[in-house]
C-alpha cells in the first residue's frame, strides 16, 4: 500500500487511515500481505489467466456526490465486477486508489470502506492494495479489478457471427430513469427503486461466469444499449438488428414508457445499465434460457447478428420502422 | 478499455484518443487485444507471481503542474517502476487511468503518450489497458503497474535481520532539491540536474533483480531515507542505524551541503528520492557490490539493521553524535 506524503485532512494521518479503514480490506487476500508492502502478489491458478479492469469515478461527473460514501463504495466496485462478468470471469481481488478533498473526514472514509466490506463479501472478492493521496479537485476513486477465467473461456466482444441470437441480462433504461430520479426527484413511488438500480448496479458475475462455453460474445452495458450493441456489432464485423418490444424493461420504466412513449430511445441510449449483452447461436437458446434460471437473472433475446454495414445498429419498434436517436446511435468502437 | 460517456473536450472525442493515442501503447501486449475489450488478459509464466502496485498522481500534489507531459507520463510510470524494483519484479505491463481537465487537449495527450512510448521501451513494458474520464479537478493519473518474480525471490520489507548491512542505491536527496530548484528557481548551474532528478527518477529495476536471492528485505525510497528505513525496520521488528558520513549524495547535492550543512537532515527526511534501500548480511557484500557493477548501480553501504526499539531510525555523524530531525524522522508503517 502506497501512501502520500502530503498532509491529508484526518485525525488518524495517512498511515493510521490504511491501518484502521483499509487493512481489515485486505485480510482475506493473503498476497496483499496486509498492505505492508508497496505492492501485492497475485497468483493464477493452473490453467487460467487474469482479467484486468479498471474504472475512475469522479464526484460530480460519474456520481452525483450527494450520495451516502456506501453507496459511492459500491458503485466503483460495481462497475469493474460487471467488466469482470462481460469477460466471464470470477473476481479474485483489486486494488483502490482514493484522492480525497480536504473536506472527507474520517467518518466518510469509515462509512465508504463498511460499503466495501459488504461487497467484498457479497461477490467473493477482496483488496489487494492501493493508494491513498490527498487532492484540491473533486473525490476521485479508481478500482482496478482482477478476475480470473480458463483463457479458452473468457468472453470478448469480437466473437459473434452472423445469425448469432443478441441476448441482455436483467432490465434496460433504470440507470438512466434512476440518475433523473435522483436529480430531479421525479417519478413518485417508483423514484425509490430507480435510484436504487442507478446508485448500485448489479453486475452479473454469476450470469456472466455460466455464460462461458456458451455465449460468443459479451460486454457490459455501460455507455447504453445501443452503443454498446454498436460496439459488439463493431468488433465482431457484423451489424445488429434489435428489436424493441423485446427489450426488457422494469415495471417502472415500462410505467414510464406508457405515460411517455416517447422515451424509448432515451432508454436505448442511457448509460449505467450494467447489464450482460451477449451473442450465442439460435442452438444455445435452451441453455442460455437455463443459465438465466441457474443464476436468477432474467435474460431476453432481444435481436440477431447479421451480417451488413460493420457496426450498425438497427433499432425496429413493433411495426417494423426503424427509431431514430437524437444522440448517436452508435460509435464504432 | 473503458472509455466515459461524458464529453471530453477534444477534437477526436474520447473513442478516438483512445484509438489514436493509446492503442499504439497497447502494440507489444497481446493480452490487451488493442484494447477492444473492458478488461485485459495477464498471464503468468509458470512458477512466477504477478507483483501488483499503483500509485495515483495528482497535479500540484505530487507533480508541479508545469513539467511537460512527457515528463508527467515518466514520473507516473517510474514511481511505480521503483514499486517494483523495490519488489526485485521483472515489468510485464500497466494500466492507466487518466482524469483530464477541460483544458487538456489532444496535443498535451500526444506528448504524454510520446513520453510513456519512450519509457515503455526504456524499461520493457508495455500499456494492458486503462481509463479515461473528464474532470473537474486537476489532472489526475492512476499507473497500475504489473511485474513478475519467483515467489522465494520477492523482495519484502519485514525480511532484514539483526546485524544486516543496510544499503542504499544510487544518491539521496536530489529529489527535494530538484523540488525546490523547479519551485525557486534556485542552485545555479546544479538546477538543470536536480530538476531533472526530480521529474524523472531512475527506478532500479535492473539492480532490484539481481537483489533477489542476495537482499533480505528492501523498498523503495519514496517517502525520505529515514522514514523508508523506518519502515524496513518497523516491519522487520528491528532498530536501523545509519552512519550519515556514509550515505551518498551527488556532486550538486555534496555542493550544496558543503555551503548549508545544516540541510542535512532536510536531504536525510525529503522524498522523491526512488531508490533502493535493502539489507543484506555482511556475508553478502562482495555480491552486492557485484550486483551494483553489473547492473551500472552505485551501491552504498550506510548503515545497520539492530535489536532496539522497533522501528527507530538512527542518523550518527562523523562524530559519533544522532542527528535530530525537525519533522519526525520516521513513522511505523
Amino acid at each position: 500500500m502506497a501512501e502520500t506524503r502530503d498532509d491529508t485532512p484526518t485525525s488518524l494521518g495517512e498511515f493510521g487511515r490504511i491501518g484502521r479503514f483499509l487493512r481489515p480490506l485486505a485480510a482475506g487476500f493473503p498476497g496483499a500481505r496486509s498492505l505492508s508492502d508497496d505492492a501485492a502478489l497475485i497468483d493464477c491458478a493452473p490453467g487460467e489467466v487474469l482479467v484486468v479492469t479498471t474504472d475512475t469515478l469522479v464526484a460530480g461527473v460519474h456520481f452525483i456526490g450527494d450520495e451516502g460514501p456506501a453507496d459511492i463504495a459500491a458503485k466503483a466496485l460495481r462497475v469493474n465486477l460487471s467488466d469482470l462478468a462481460g469477460m466471464g470471469a470470477r473476481p479474485v481481488c483489486y486494488t483502490l486508489n482514493l484522492a480525497l478533498p480536504k473536506m472527507v473526514d474520517d467518518g466518510w472514509l469509515a462509512a465508504f470502506c463498511d460499503g466495501l466490506a459488504a461487497d467484498q463479501a457479497a461477490f467473493d472478492i477482496h483488496l489487494a492494495g492501493g493508494d491513498s493521496v490527498a487532492t484540491p479537485g473533486p473525490v476521485t476513486i479508481t478500482v482496478t479489478a482482477f478476475g480470473a477465467v480458463k483463457p479458452a473461456e473468457a468472453l470478448h466482444r469480437d466473437g459473434a457471427r452472423a445469425g448469432d441470437d443478441l441476448w441482455v441480462s436483467g432490465t434496460i433504461g433504470d440507470g438512466l430513469l434512476g440518475l433523473e430520479a435522483a436529480r430531479a426527484h421525479g417519478f413518485g413511488d417508483a423514484a425509490a427503486y430507480l435510484i436504487g438500480r442507478y446508485r448500485r448496479p448489479e453486475p452479473r458475475v454469476a450470469l456472466g461466469r455460466v455464460l462461458a462455453g456458451v455465449a460468443r460474445a459479451a460486454l457490459d452495458v455501460s455507455d447504453g444499449l445501443i452503443s454498446d450493441a454498436g460496439h459488439m456489432a463493431a468488433a465482431s464485423g457484423l451489424a445488429i438488428g434489435i428489436d424493441c418490444p423485446a427489450v426488457p424493461f422494469s415495471g417502472a420504466a415500462s410505467d414510464i414508457l406508457a405515460d411517455e412513449p416517447g422515451r424509448l430511445p432515451d432508454l436505448l441510449t442511457g448509460g449505467d445499465d450494467y447489464e450482460l449483452l451477449f451473442a450465442a447461436p439460435p442452438g444455445e437458446r435452451a441453455a442460455v434460457e437455463a443459465a438465466g434460471r441457474r443464476t436468477d437473472t432474467r435474460v431476453s433475446r432481444i435481436g440477431r447478428l447479421v451480417a451488413g454495414e460493420v457496426g450498425a445498429v438497427t433499432a425496429c419498434d413493433a411495426d417494423g420502422s426503424a427509431l431514430e436517436f437524437a444522440r448517436p446511435g452508435y460509435r464504432h468502437g
